[in-house]
């Protein structure tokens, strides 16, 4: 029953995001051999601005 | 002075969340006996393709 | 779907842990319409010197 | 190796933002005697009807 | 630059903990085409009776 | 109006702590131009063996 979220930059596809939730669900059922079916993945998407690395923005950075 | 943080998928009414938030302090305060007053509550909706339900997108599942 | 996270200053019984999970549960699916099944609950307590007020933690306040 | 969430209402501007990465850095680093380049910091804007004060959203609240 | 936290009740061994990492970090850096390196796993554990799945507890669920 | 919450690994003491949550709180307040009053801060400890940093744990790489 474990329950993930993700932080990750936006500008991903949704193919990509699909994708990302196929493999993390799949790598946390290995890891604690509990069924696919009972995990939740929640993926929240933030701007450049929003996220800080040593204290400047991913988008200050320019990354 | 609890802080309850609610994952909902997007495409609620301003009317539901008001009362998504007034209904959820109400239950908090009374199960713990606290004051209405000290409860805060975040709110973050999620679009159906970024929660994940047993590998898939809630999008992909139709849901 | 809805997933919810609490956190609250530690020292509540299992009894009263118990009523927050079932009075929130409630209160989510009620406002939103949605089957209580589907709702999962995470609380995460806090010691008093993990909380902080204006600036002070619980403790320091003597709450 | 700290990462810091804040949760803060929408309508700061960017050069905010980066004031708030900047700041909140420097004073994990200092509190925790650790380096500034370690830590992470990830801002998640709330709209005035996701966040609950006592029961009502600060949108009802006029804040 | 990715940061995943992933809730998981309480009781897997320190080795479940360092596989489940690795694994999710693996299929994170895969998905979204990151370096390793730059992925952040948050693990917290619940205890039984601070899961609630449909207004029970894991705990009360026998889970 | 802000909340803010912090990972930190586990080992600092609770003076160190203290002056975290001050610190963090005047930084935001400062940022956001708001009171320190309104601000809240939640500390959340991780055993080295929870956190993950490019795939190993923060005990495992023997930090």
């Amino acid at each position: 029953m474990p329950v993930a979220q993700i932080h990750l930059l936006e500008g991903r596809s949704d193919a990509q995001k699909e994708q990302l939730i196929a493999k993390v669900t799949e790598a946390i059922a290995q890891a604690l051999d509990a069924p696919e079916a009972s995990v939740r993945v929640i993926l929240t998407e933030m701007p450049k601005q929003h996220f800080g690395i040593g204290g400047q923005s991913a988008k200050k950075l320019g990354r």
